[in-house]
């Protein structure tokens, strides 16, 4: 399929980058594809960032049948472009399209049109320390139909908007609350699938910890509510007797790329990472134990979030004396560094544009 | 508030009742209203049904912050227009909108909107037995923004599509699967809350049962895997000894409102309900015991569907010989009298526009 380019008469005037926020400004272009059952992918087009239209039966309104993705291009000190993995997105996107019945989409072809996009609007890429150009390739049901099956229908769209850090005032300790009220998923369900739904459904636990004084939720498991297994949007890691421990792939939680990467950086470096079940009752324990070196949460967004303090019922834990662990540091400082070309790349994970 | 009315110049010709298929036709005008943080509702206005503009940003295509409801309009033989429990409805969508973080609606001014939105297009209500308007009230985020919270911007909007029988061929015994690889919600998830991502949650479920010869699926618990709950979109009754037992609302279940309705109707005739968990276990021993005397599933759509064939594992359970059981036929007879002014509303559920 080739890609029809329609470039935009009216550049947009960039945000100053120490004014920048998470995901408001949009650069000057998009990108957008149809499917029609019976068709398949069609009508390619780079075009000008505006508004689309939909019918308002169009079943992504009712139904939810939407997945999403999030991945960054980054400007290296030698005016480079460069994206982190991007292959794995698009692998994740099949999975979790043929979770949500939506229809597969050609990995090759979506990373071409992904890259001549970002090439068409690099001079949106920031620079300063943190800041990056967050991408977000994703799909829904236009099928104008309100009944309940799948959609025959589909737009797969890439917006991208050039961001701070995720969140304000850059990484620092987060203060984290269990959540043993809302659950987030269940097996059987669409935990593993970055699917619109699981998003919405965690708003109001969300929105309880906030209340509370805390920034974001940890979730247990839907059925024993004591597994451990995501923080808010990321995934997480607890340095225990110098194993790095976090919660195996068991079909509720999300496979993060971030996580994927900390674990092969972990073993590159010669570090012991345990993918396994882990109870908030087990952890406690360890706490308690004086076991718990570190803490931190996973994500494209923010990358590490160490975490500072986990509060379960009326316990409040603070980990590495709610500072920024030397772990979460030295993380973040490599893969950033290699996202941004300013450390090797040893493990092969960056795509030049 | 006051709505404001621009009548389409252009009216569209309208299908033949016996071509009429579900949520496929809509009538010539929709009702649509925005919801700004620190302003509320605003911009009531009933225009010509039509396309609307996002941007790509918005919320909803994400996340997917969205509720929807339906309802149904009918025509008497008097020529009297009218609604089947619209208020309960509007209830139901404020509580949805109260588990998804999307604010309130004022019930009161959009049963007007909704009165007003059905006057108008009153010549679109199908007169032909089993027909009626499907009235579709829903609301979604439109913040053009990508990091996950509460949305600050929402549209509320009602379409209505002129419909025939919600399945193919009318009311006819289905066949129905237990499902226990998907699971649809867990108990502190969305289940009762009548949000898109339940449902796009259920469609590869859907799709599975299709492949095995079944029209919908049984869904079990989350947790336990073992208790009864809901039947594809739909509350499921069983007559048992002479009880009709429907599984409890647990906050795992959609609170029908021809679940409520049929609850009413049964005790108003002097029949046993049994509101209460029941398991596949006690069913198929019930069935062995030869004493389930029939099955049905209800909902706004088809109002009563009769259960003709229950498949769970390689067992298949008929009930009442496949055919349509008494209480399934009475039940839908009533209930579609009562909402098209055949049969006298006793319990004053019927609102006249």
């Amino acid at each position: 399929m080739e890609i029809k380019i329609v470039k935009t008469t009216n550049l947009k005037e960039k945000t100053k980058e120490d004014a920048l926020a998470f995901g408001v400004h949009f650069t000057d272009h998009m990108f957008m594809m149809d499917y029609t059952e019976g068709i398949g992918w069609h009508d390619a087009t780079i075009m000008p960032y505006g508004p689309i239209e939909l019918m308002p039966s169009s079943m992504v309104l009712h139904y939810a049948q939407e997945v999403f993705e999030g991945l960054k291009a980054y400007k290296t000190p030698n005016g480079e472009t460069q994206l982190f993995r991007p292959q794995e997105n698009l692998k994740r996107m099949n999975r979790s399209n043929e979770r949500m019945c939506i229809p597969q989409i050609d990995e090759d072809f979506v990373l071409e049109a992904l890259k001549t996009l970002v090439k068409l609007d690099e001079n949106w890429i920031p620079n300063s320390p943190g800041t990056s150009l967050y991408i977000r390739p994703f799909v829904f049901a236009t099928d104008p139909f309100i009944g309940v099956r799948v959609s025959k229908q589909y737009k797969f769209m890439i917006i991208m908007s050039p961001v701070g850090s995720y969140y304000k005032g850059g990484m620092a300790p987060e203060r984290i609350y269990v959540e043993d009220e809302y659950a987030r998923t269940v097996r059987g369900g669409t935990g593993e699938a970055k699917c619109g739904g699981n998003y919405a459904g965690g708003l109001a636990a969300q929105q309880k910890v906030s209340t509370k004084g805390f920034e974001q939720i940890l979730w247990l498991d839907g059925v024993e509510r004591k597994y451990i297994e995501e923080v808010g949007t990321s995934n997480v890691f607890f340095l225990i007797d110098d194993v790095f421990v976090t919660p195996s792939l068991s079909g509720t939680i999300l496979p993060g790329i971030t996580r994927k990467s900390v674990i092969e950086l972990l073993k590159h470096w010669g570090k012991t990472v345990a993918e396994r079940r882990i109870t908030i009752d087990e952890l406690y324990e360890a706490y308690q134990q004086g076991r718990i070196q570190e803490a931190f949460a996973t994500g494209t967004a923010a990358v590490i979030s160490p975490i500072g303090t986990l509060g379960w019922k009326d316990i409040e834990m603070t980990f590495n004396n709610g500072e920024i662990g030397e772990y979460a540091q030295k993380i973040y400082d490599t893969l950033y560094g290699m996202q941004t070309g300013n450390v090797a790349d040893q493990l092969n994970w960056i795509v030049k544009i």
